[in-house]
Parts: C-alpha cells; structure tokens; sequence
C-alpha cells in the first residue's frame, strides 16, 4: 500500500527547518506545505533529519537477541568460534526465522531501512538459515528491505556438499555470493575462489567476500580476488568485508592493493573493530572506493555485543578512524546511509524528490552531533510508513 | 542528611532477586527485608544492582556540553589540540563552573557516583577552572565526589608561571598534582618531573600523569616516573593515565615495563581510544595492577565524542581489548567500578554491608550484558539518596 505523509519542521541534513510531504511512499517536496487533505501529519519538533540508515554487513541468522543473556562460549581463534558455533547450532534453539526477525526490528526502530545479510549455508544449518531469513524478509516487507548474501560460514573445500548447498541457495533466492577467508578455513585459495566467482557467473549474482585474513596473508587472497575480478569482466560488483589487510602498517603492502580495488570498483564493508586493523575509511573515499559500515554479528556466538544500531556503528567508525571535525563525523555517518547504498546498489535512495521515502528523525542539531550522540530515533518512516516512533518499533518481534 | 532506602527486588551482581536496605547512607542488610517504617521504598523490578560507577579520568573543566554543537576546531596533533583550546578559552564562553557542573549531572544520570578529573592550570585560565570546578563540587557535595587533578595542559617548562599556578592550586585546594608528556610537550622531562614530584613531596599528594607519548619515547618517559617513584618512596601514590607505551607491540619494551608498575604499585588509567595503542588491560590486571577507566574530554575541543556513561565505556574498553567472555566483559565493568574505586583510594567502595549505599540499578540480566546493551540507568542512589531514574537526573544541572 502507498503511503503518504507530510513530515512538518524537520532539519533535513541539519538545515533550516521545513516540511517534506511524501506521495505514495516516495519523497515529493521539500519545503513549506500547505496541510493536504488526507494525508496524516507527523511534527517534526525541528529535529534532525537523515535518510535510512544502511546496515551494510550483519548476520541476521544467528542473533540470540531477545533469548535472555548466554555467556560467550568461544574461544579466541577463528575456528574456536567457527567451532563453538556449529555445536551450539546442532544442539538447536536458535531459530534462524524467529531470532532473524527479532534483529530486523530491533534494527529498524535504530533506524535502519535496509540490510545486507550473510547467511550461513553449511553443512549442519544446511539451507534452514536462508529459508529463515526468507521468511522474516516476506513478512517484513513493508518495513525493511533485506538483501541476502549466501554465507560459507564454516568453509567449502573442507565441508564435502557445501558446494552443491550454495549454488541450491542461489537457486533458492540468495543476492549475492558469499566467500570466507580462502586460505586461513579452506587452505585452498584456487578451489575457494573457482566455487565462489562460478556460481557468480552462473547466477549473474554479485560477490560479497568476508576477509578476515590480515598482512601479507589477506593481501595475496586479496589479490586473487582482484585478479578473478578482472579476469571475468566484475568491476563493480565484488565487495570485501572486513579486509583487515588492507589496515596494514606497510604502505608498499597496502598502495597497490588500493589502487587496484579502486580501479576494479570493488567495494568495502567496514565494521571498523576497535582490535584488529581497519580500512582507512578516509583514504579509501578519497580515492573514489564504495565504502559501507556494519554491525557484523549482533549478540551471537561470535561476539556478546552489538546493538544493530548504525548511529553507534558510525561513532565506532569515527572513533576508530579518530575522525573528529564535522566532515569526517558526517563521513561516518555516510558510509551508514549513502555508503551503503552505493554498495548495495539501492535504487531511489536519498533525499530528493523522487527518492524513497525512507526517513530518520534524530534529535540533534547536526549530522556529527547524531553520530556523536547517537540518541533513541524519534520517528522512522520506511516508504511514507511510520515504523517506529521514540525508540520504539510499530512492527511486532516475534 | 543521612538517607535510609530499602531497594525491593534487585539482583546484586546478577544473583537471585533480593532486597536492599540503607541506613544513614550505608548498606545495612541484604537480603528479604520486611517494610521498614518510615524509611522509603523502592521497587527494583529484578533489575542488576551494581555499585556506583566511578570515572576515573576525565576533564570537567572544559566540557561544551550544552553548549549546542560546536565544529571541531583542531588539527590532528597535540599541540594543535592545546592551541586550538587555548585560543577558544582566551575567547571566552566555557564557564568552568557552569560546565562542571553540567558535565557532572550528565554522568550522574548514567550512573556515576564518583570522579576524577583534570582542570587545567595553566597561564591562559590560571585557576578559573579550579576555582569554577571546586564551586560545581561543593554545590552537588551530596549526589557526586569529585577528586580535583591540577593539570598542566599547555606544560610548565615552556610556559613562566605554571609552576607557580601548580602550587598556588595545590593550596587551594587540588587533591593530585597532575603532570603532561614530559617529553614531548615540556622538552625537559627531567624539569617537569622535579615540578610534579616536588609539589607532591611538598603537599604529600599523589600523581596522576597524562603520558600520550608512545612507543621508545613514552617508554622513556615512564622510566623517568618510576625511578623518580622509587626513589622518592612513592610507591601506591602515582597514576599514569593513558600510557600508551604499554600498548606497544615489542614485548621487549612492555615487559619491564610492566614488572616495574606492578612493583611500584602504579595504577595505571585508560580510556581504550580505539585509534591508539592502549595499555592490554587484561594482562595488568593479571599482574595485580590497578586500573581504572575513563571517559577523558567529552564534548570539547579535544574530541566530539563522549557521552559520560561508564557503562558505554566498559563496552569501548571490552571492545578495544577484544573482551568477549563473560568474566572478562566483568573485568571491564569492574575497571569502571572497583578499579576506580582502587585507584581513587575510596573508603567504603563497595556492595557490602558497611559500604556506602552508592548504586546503580539497571535493566539488564548479568553485569555483562550491561557492558554490551548499556542501557538507560533505571535508579541512581548516591549514599542512600535516589539521584536519577530512568534516565533522568533528580539533581538540576546549569
């Protein structure tokens, strides 16, 4: 159903305060409005205007959101965690449609109006995880737009089936290929790689690979995926998540490797961890890179923090990056909005006429003070829809 | 005014649900309470009772909260942060007291019972902010305690007349003599360190010192401040605050380092800034090292950032560290609660009977969940008094 909606004194962008009237779900004017017979009015108390904020990396699957505290099971490494997560996922309870679904409002009344989600397939979620996840996207279609990125979680080479499982998830309705680390799990970057892009070929999908590889290691995987990238004709539609190599100290490790992303138009996802080198944010959008944030896991089994809250990911990202004048701040701040966007390829996003109506209020005066501050949102309208008001969502968690 | 309160229904350090009674300020009794007459009741709702928190290192004095958003002025150095700083207090604007005083209501709504922090002494604001915050400290003397650190930001070797302002604040009142990057401000590490030990002698106080400067230089440094300890038989009596140094990744460099801290009993305070190397908490502590966290600058001309909350602090703290375990998510909780508590020398810290009744009530199920979700404070008690709930300060801020 359309919506309409005429937003009154509101800041877009931390301007002067004026209206914004929505028609069928999509941005129609901005500036002084008349009242319009009809359409409900929502005061804007001259509070902070910003679009939908983008969640550009998250496991929505695996959440234990809203299943009371679990004490952090794992151990330090990789595979610890990779480990601890298939026992805890053999012993069952955490239902990927249900614990999916709880994240995505919890996310929403944050204000975020679309996600990407990596999700598991493997040898014991098997395809249950996307099914899950379908089925939390039908039912909150209207509120949120969830992209899916089908997730290797556990490795392909060494996980006889997870193959056949992946191109099975494509089938199914996955976006986007999903990679891991191709030689720390699967200790066969070549077979990883060949599994991963050919599936991209077949589908005509595009490529989201998590890299947690660091130093000389995720450089020369890096490489390989740069290679691969030019090779098949995939400028534009490869991102790499994490890409902690590319936080090295080494300047003649990490110029070329830039240099190469940029001109292959390969994107990054940044959850920018405070313990592990980071993309330079800053140098990586000078050189013209799509550059996305995310929250990563949010209360799993892989780490007891998170809030799914892309404000707070932005402060994360600026303090890590030590970004402290305004346009830095308001860098954070769009690479949690139009970063995303241009990572997930949205169409209609922003706020000009004509755009989605996909709309954040927060109480601050600038953009910097919302990532600074990162308040409770006072409205969240996704398409002209209210879907949360004052910090809380209008759209029931299971 | 002695403040009696019995706390219904709350969960000490996340145990089974019980009650609390205060008498004249202190903790009388925990466990099944009947009504007590006349003394008021609170409904704890089973929410975690843990103790006040206590914030071990920030700056009052300068804070521009509630000054409306303010762009960042400076540039990416120390000294350019001073400068910056010193140009906007010859401007005027920042009214200590006012600033204190809101600074400190802040972090009493989030839960903080007690503080240190740093005024700068120096020869631009000569003892306004001592004067201005000893004003804010004596107006909230029942809801906050507030230990006075008299910090020479811009230096003391470069700048004629801080020494003399050091020791005229000292008489004034200032409980620490603090000090600054001996090293990389002063030029003079051997003449900065005589001022600041020689006062400390002099008035018997302790020592908090900022030291930023990193790697082989602030290890340098830090051998100056533990010869000068030793020497002087000031062991249990210096704080380093920020201490960097002990974040370097050359094992050769920490580990005497960190033999001769533990020796001295220096206690050692960190913020966790994400874009420096940080002291590894975890490893101090092991060592039976006392450490405490902080906020540092929230809202000023250092940084945009901060929120004053201690509980979203112990989550940067975990976070930094790479904390994920519930008995280390607790040992950031406790840096922010008894490890202040240790380094600020508190008598009658504490959840026992005796103790001051100095408690935050929050909702959440175990104390590491409070480090991840930090949400709003529930109730905030201060010596048997409710300071804040939900959020709200009871208390009037400027």
């Amino acid at each position: 159903m359309p919506h309409d909606l005429l937003l009154r004194n509101v800041r877009v962008m931390g301007g002067e305060a004026t209206d914004l009237l929505v028609r069928d779900g999509r941005i129609a004017a901005i500036g002084p409005a008349p009242e319009a017979p009809g359409v409900p009015v929502e005061e804007g108390g001259g509070a902070l205007l910003i679009p939908g904020l983008v969640e550009g990396h998250t496991h929505l699957d695996k959440s234990l959101w809203g299943m009371g505290w679990r004490p952090h099971p794992a151990g330090p490494g990789l595979t610890d965690k990779i480990e601890a997560e298939r026992r805890l996922r053999a012993e069952g309870g955490i239902d990927p449609a249900r614990q999916s679904a709880r994240l995505l409002v919890q996310a929403l009344r944050m204000g975020t109006t679309h996600i990407r989600t990596h999700v598991d397939i493997d040898d014991v979620a098997g395809l249950e995880g996307l099914e899950g996840v379908m089925a939390t996207r039908a039912a909150h279609a209207g509120a949120m737009e969830v992209e899916i990125v089908a997730f290797p979680q556990s490795g392909v080479m060494i996980r006889p089936g997870v193959a056949g499982l992946m191109e099975a998830a494509m089938r199914m309705g996955a976006d986007v290929v999903g990679g891991l680390d191709p030689c720390d799990i699967d200790r066969d970057p070549r077979g990883h790689l060949d599994v991963v892009f050919g599936l991209a070929e077949r589908f005509g999908k595009p490529v989201d690979i998590h890299l947690h590889e660091a130093g000389l290691l995720g450089a020369f995987s890096l490489e390989l995926i740069l290679e691969r990238t030019r090779a098949l004709g995939m400028a534009g539609q490869v991102t790499v998540s994490h890409a902690f190599c590319l936080g090295d100290p080494d300047p003649a490790v990490v110029r070329p490797l830039l240099e190469a992303v940029a001109e292959l138009d390969v994107a990054i996802a940044t959850t920018a961890p405070a313990s592990r080198p980071v993309p330079p944010v800053a140098r990586l959008r000078a050189m013209g890179i799509r550059v996305c944030g995310g929250s990563d896991g949010v209360r799993d089994t892989w780490t007891p923090y998170g809030t799914a809250d892309m404000l707070e990911r932005a402060m994360l990202i600026g303090l890590r990056n030590n970004l402290r004048r305004d346009d830095e701040m308001e860098m954070a701040l769009d690479l949690c909005t139009h970063g995303g966007a241009s990572v997930l390829r949205l169409e209609g996003y922003g706020l000009n006429p004509g755009c989605h109506a996909d709309l954040v209020l927060v109480d601050a005066e600038t953009p910097a003070e919302a990532v600074a501050a990162h308040p409770p949102r006072r409205l969240v309208v996704k398409r002209g829809r209210v879907v949360a008001r004052d910090g809380v969502a209008l759209v029931e968690a299971p």
